[in-house]
């Protein structure tokens, strides 16, 4: 390994970095066993130390178990699924309505991250050019803790059909808040091998060459690249990996 | 252990992934030693398996490594630092001036993860109530690039003060793409300790009880909660790590 490597991970510790990428899942199925608090708690303060443009952490996290606010959560998911339904046609239409597409209720624990943009005020180091640099940094967190969550064994499930005005309502969310993602929480029976869309055949893996591009956005892998190469071949985990690539990967 | 928490990874392996959850830094400083292909192929693997809305996958690499147009993009940076600079006064924007906030060309490396939100068209699972999921999903990836990268002795730096327009005039990147992060990667002299804006004194780390509100945004942790507490205490790491806690944690 050459000098300017002496920062990288072990093999083993950085297996169990890339066993996280590639067997987390979006979960919609829960088993109703609680989550302990100190599972919880690892969980939350890996979202907490995701970067955040300025330092500003600007999320916050509701821990919501109430049934009846859930109950609520879950009637206004409906009503958007089925008009989310319309989008689409005839089998199409058949497969999206067949997809469970959350676990609100049957989770045990559900949970809202937050992005407040302006948390110490308008004047943020990295701001004036961008204006959505705090919901950016809210997005890490939430990858942090769906990361985390799949060492500690437990599921996550992001229910993207919501509308934040019914989930500020619901939560009595202050208007200057965004409530980023909804999320449900919990031990699984199973995560699946491959995501839940892949085995559904909703849609596929791109093939990682098709997203390379090189200096300019014309530019793409040319046959023999070598990185494109690299991307695709099985060879590069064998030092992370020795027994089993993982299926997902 | 309990049963339902089979699904768990060993302590060491959940330590890889919190150590470099705990260890990735916003980097400025790089090394110009070359990234090899297999190293970044295993990153941008890692960022190409983050979860998205759909399994739509609305990202795109470019790898820059044209030393012409990153001067043009450093050029384009210096102006808008400028401009930053004027919403801080006094010692705040003298100190905001000492920070070194890029490593544009000392970076041996440049990335663009962007984000292309009508890739499979306007008909997308889980879109029609979010606008912006395929943005969320695109930072995801960011987040499992940037902590594979640390794994890999990697350092990262997002560049967040730059204009969409122009990154995309150097880039030839779309309209209808959003070049979303710029980032600067290579091998760098040494990861510190703490976040370098946490070590400068620019803000402090928030206390993680403070970020936490229970079935409503109006309930904040009570003297007393568990799961505040536990946010709050080094034993709850002490399985995962034995012998010392990252400092940054």
């Amino acid at each position: 390994m050459a000098k300017n490597h002496h920062h990288a991970f072990s093999p083993e510790m950085r297996r169990g970095l890339y066993e996280a990428i590639f067997r987390r899942r979006d979960m919609r199925e829960f088993l109703p066993d609680a989550v302990p608090d100190d599972v919880l708690a690892r969980v939350l303060i890996a979202a907490h130390h995701a970067a955040s443009v300025g330092f500003t952490q600007p999320w916050d996290f509701v821990i919501v178990r109430d049934i009846e606010r859930r109950r609520e959560v879950k009637r206004v998911f409906e009503e958007e699924r089925q008009r989310n339904a319309l989008q689409f046609e005839g089998a199409r239409r058949e497969r999206f309505l067949a997809l469970k597409l959350e676990g609100i209720l049957e989770a045990p624990l559900n949970l809202i991250v937050t992005c407040e943009p302006e948390r110490f005020g308008p004047g943020v180091l990295g701001k004036v050019s961008l204006r959505e640099v705090e919901v950016y940094s809210t997005c890490l967190a939430v990858e942090n803790l769906w990361l985390a969550a799949r060492a500690e064994g437990l599921g996550v499930g992001w229910v993207s059909i919501m509308r934040n005005e019914d989930l500020s309502r619901i939560f009595s969310i202050p208007a200057n808040v965004i409530p980023l993602a909804y999320l449900c929480i919990g031990y699984v029976p199973d995560f699946p091998e491959r995501p839940i869309l892949e085995s559904a055949q909703w849609a596929k893996r791109l093939p990682p060459r098709n997203l390379l591009h090189f200096d300019s956005w014309n530019h793409g892998a040319l046959d023999g690249d070598k990185l494109a190469a690299a991307m695709e071949s099985a060879l590069i985990w064998r030092e992370i990996f020795p027994d089993d690539i993982p299926d997902g990967r």
